[in-house]
């Protein structure tokens, strides 16, 4: 597309130039230019088409860098980051050695503060403006943050220390009544009451003609009189901010005029911004958790139904199938229902599904709960927002040894999210914690047959499958604590793994006709010690295979067991964004990478 | 003491048969009992002696264990301890094979959920009471929670959560107006304006004769009146939640009748308790904080000073003494104040000082913000409260490479606080974090050497210290990141260590006159395997000691690498209560353990 204003658009002050009619045009290429590429590269969809308008008027309004904008999340900054003169870099979006789909500090000095996960933006914000009010630096500090990580503990923290301090923060509640699944929790309920009280747009007319010296006397009155508007007194009023809004997220002009009145009122604020989660594109308007995340498509056609079977959906289908015949199964999640797969089961057992919002470590704390009063709860989690909860799983439920089954969903890489996303740690906060099992399944079958076992298991079990299609390699139905030989050659030369790189030794195995057995640990947690040395004095040579980083993995246990077995995993260092094949073969765990390894038969 | 009705209570049941005026003796009784104890066992006295009525009126009114009351930490829940069985064994509080100081599954039918950590009452409660809705269960679910507590971020998870649903879960907010310091926070002023509006003792006056049938349509009346009498409207009716109160925590008719009227209500309900820390013994009233949690003491005479400096204090000095020269230190705590040694340092510098409460994710994600502009943050925190913060230090603090400074308190054994509250995982955790810099002084001066040097570093360092009086070894001023040898004996056998563990080494050498050499490892991240290998070359036995789990341990990963070096470290599992001396002692880490491994001398 070859668009009009936007591509005069180098830097936030090419944006100061433009009247509010320009600016609305700019909105709309810019929401062309989205659709254009996200449809191609895939990516967040449906936040950045809601927030275009918020990000112009923000950027129109502030002096960024100076002033400092920091996105919670980051996945709804994508106009942030086109008009920060990363425009034409948008093709190598979420690839390797590309833009990252989030903020990323060494990006751009207008990404102030980086995050993958959730609800941290206030609490960051606070960190920089404490900063800047001990050394006297008077310039802005603005937190955007969605309403769906405003429900996450961390979120409430920070505002709760905010609200009783003096310093300037401004935080801009973006609000489009969409964790990534349905909202979830009271105070969504508080915003929705906010939304539909009247006097929405007179609020926004009123400031329109307000010059920003005049601006703290005059919102004095006008606060008096939305507050009588609204009924009952907000949240935030209740945790010591001075709110202000809801205000229309698409209106330019008011948006503006609002910014303008709020810069310069000393203390913390809140404003409250309507926006519409996929805004411009009516099929992610109609489903906007289905475009939250989306792979390329073709924008006219929207998404079709993924034709492959990937793990989440292989835990949801057996979750649902053994939940409609055993009532005290109970399906957890923290605002995931749809990436976790468990959209199916929601829909028709919804009596004995729980979402609780962006909230992990309550999802792990309520299980816990659950779990001693004859529940048995199956808290379905991505690898990397497990980290959040990992307290509750060593003092509340491994201690008390509650059975709760975790189901750790994209452990392994990830791929285009990057950094912030990789689940490469779980295996080692995870074992650190004493008496929690930890089983990862081969295949599709295996998945299926941990999640029987754990039901029927009276201790916590964490199982970690990856962010991939679902296959099938055998149909073994020996014991699940014990270790499977999935190839017996008699050779005297041992690949070991679980997972999905058991799968890329087989292949390797296969492909390059190797004279290796393979085994499959599918129990990293306890190891049986005992076992494998027995299994172990049977070959010269013993290669063990991970996909996590090399601290407090499997690898580093046996090989502090074992001396004399070699292992592989990934580097200790954050892992960046690509597809999954790209890094896998970049850091030598992909079929090629693994044969390598088996051929070189040190002796 | 020879008490008369405290020694007839034997369960619950024994006290429904007593009148309000034997109650009110009971608990006077309890208290006399309880100073009695704490002064001779230490523990937590100030916010016991503050929950006595509020327990007894709880335990009156509803039916324990078939009715589940769930107090968040739990050291507030003596009282419960007393009048469900426990009374006798009171002698053997915090020790070794004695009753909990917090409450334990295992211990008593009556503890329903077990807690040594912040804010999982309502959560934990919201899941029993989840379980019972969906079972048929009609009985109560009641969580007891401070008001400190009440602003962790996982409280306000639980309550978001439970105030959109209609599961039954009567939420008691303890309301003593402090966390363990001072409260702090924007919820914590909101508590006060309840407190201090009229129409306390009338709404408990009202209440006083009503029926429990009649009292759903009873109090809907009264709580229109109260709510008129309260200015803003409170946080919890914004979160869903119907409130009541705030009544008189040391009224046992009022509690009484109050709880009698909610107890029927459906929904979740909030009852604001406010309660006296202390109450009863004045020098606690006068210095709750103080009176936290304490060793032995003579009641009469109350705390003396503590005598010997600690490293808590020794952290605390030292960060003083840098921050007078240097504004762009900051300290920031998480309500342990006065806990990790910074009394000195609030007091002189509150400009340079932050209690953010009992909200240690928010605590660190300050610090990340903070340190991206310019501050120089010194975030101390207790290694099992650092767990609450795992990802916020692997996704903000390392990935961005943030330099803040994490001082560890008390890592290692922390004894008489038992399972919730050992420091044994944050090897283990915090290692697998890439980027993340790990020490441990071997001493004082060490430390003070390592708080100079992290300050200098511009990028993130863990410093981890034990619960421990502080000793002096020698004046040794080579590099913090390089292995520094404490005996040089030409000897072909190394004992290496870093912390505690070390100086016991050193004991176990002198007192046993080994011919040992011994090495201060220090730097447990990244580990420089070169230097390693170098030193470990030149002897035929090296043993290495750590006082963490063996999964995840600086222990395993010298294994791991180096295969003939024998490691010895605590077992993994969840340590018991007991003093440290007798933990290490059983565990083999006391001086004995360590000279019997030093003397076996394989070869």
């Amino acid at each position: 597309m070859n668009a009009g204003i936007l591509n005069s658009i180098h830097s936030p002050t090419d944006l100061k130039r433009l009247s509010i009619e320009q600016l609305e045009q700019l909105a709309a290429e810019i929401r062309v230019f989205l659709l254009d590429n996200v449809s191609k590269s895939g990516g967040h969809l449906s936040s950045n088409l809601g927030s275009v308008e918020l990000i112009l008027a923000l950027h129109y309004v502030f002096d960024s860098p100076n002033d400092q904008i920091i996105f919670d999340v980051g996945h709804q900054a994508y106009t942030h980051k086109i008009i920060t003169g990363r425009r034409e870099k948008f093709t190598s979006l979420r690839k390797i050695d590309g833009l990252s789909g989030f903020l990323k500090r060494n990006e751009s000095e207008h990404d102030i503060y980086g995050a993958g996960h959730a609800s941290t933006a206030v609490s960051a914000a606070f960190g920089f403006a404490y900063a800047k009010s001990l050394f006297g630096n008077s310039s802005h500090t603005i937190a955007v943050v969605g309403d769906g990580a405003l429900g996450g503990g961390l979120s409430f923290e920070a505002l709760n220390l905010l609200g009783e301090r003096s310093e300037k923060v401004l935080v801009i509640v973006n609000d489009n009544s969409m964790s990534i699944s349905e909202n979830v929790g009271a105070l969504s309920k508080t915003l929705n009451q906010l939304r539909t009280s009247r006097g929405y747009t007179e609020f926004k007319g009123r400031l329109h003609r307000f010059l920003p010296q005049r601006a703290v006397r005059s919102l004095k009155n006008i606060k008096t009189r939305v507050r009588h508007l609204l009924q009952p007194a907000t949240f935030f009023e209740s945790m010591g901010m001075r709110y202000y809004g809801p205000i229309d997220g698409h209106d330019l002009a008011g948006l503006i005029d609002n910014l303008r009145a709020l810069r310069d009122i000393e203390g913390p604020v809140v404003l409250h911004v309507h926006t519409q989660k996929g805004r411009g594109y009516e099929k992610a308007v109609d489903r906007p958790d289905t475009y939250h995340g989306v792979g390329s498509f073709c924008p006219e056609e929207g998404l079709c139904s993924p034709s492959k079977q990937d793990f989440s959906s292989v835990m949801g289908e057996k979750l649902y199938q053994m939940a409609k015949k055993d009532s005290r199964i109970v399906a957890v999640t923290a605002a995931m229902s749809q990436g976790t797969g468990l959209e199916v089961f929601e829909r028709n057992l919804p009596e004995q599904f729980l979402d609780v919002g962006i909230a992990e470590a309550n999802a792990l704390n309520v299980a816990a709960g659950m779990s001693l009063q004859g529940v048995k709860p199956f808290v379905a989690i991505y690898s990397t927002f497990l980290q959040r909860a990992y307290d509750i799983i060593l003092h509340d439920i491994a201690l008390q040894g509650c059975p709760v089954v975790i189901c750790v969903d994209r452990s392994g890489l990830v791929g285009a999210d990057g950094e912030t996303h990789q689940g490469i740690y779980d295996v080692a906060f995870l074992s650190s914690i004493p008496g929690l099992r930890i089983w990862a399944p081969k295949d599709k079958p295996e998945l299926e047959r941990m999640l029987e076992a754990a039901r029927d298991m009276d201790e916590p079990v964490a199982i970690r499958y990856p962010k991939d299609t679902a296959w099938t390699m055998n149909q073994d139905q020996s014991d699940l604590d014990r270790i499977e030989m999935i190839e017996q050659k008699g050779s005297d030369h041992l690949a070991l793994s679980y997972g999905r790189t058991l799968k890329h030794i087989c292949e390797a195995v296969e492909k390059y006709d190797l004279h290796v057995d393979v085994a499959n640990l599918r129990q990293l947690m306890p190891l049986n010690f005992k076992e494998l040395e027995e299994l172990f004095s049977r070959y010269r040579r013993v290669c063990f295979f991970e996909e996590v980083v090399f601290n407090g993995s499997t690898a580093q246990k046996l090989k502090a067991a074992f001396s004399n077995i070699e292992v592989k995993t990934l580097p200790d260092s954050f892992i960046e964004q690509g597809t999954v094949a790209e890094l896998l073969r970049k850091y030598g765990l992909d079929v090629e990478g693994i044969a390598h390894v088996l051929r070189e038969n040190k002796s």
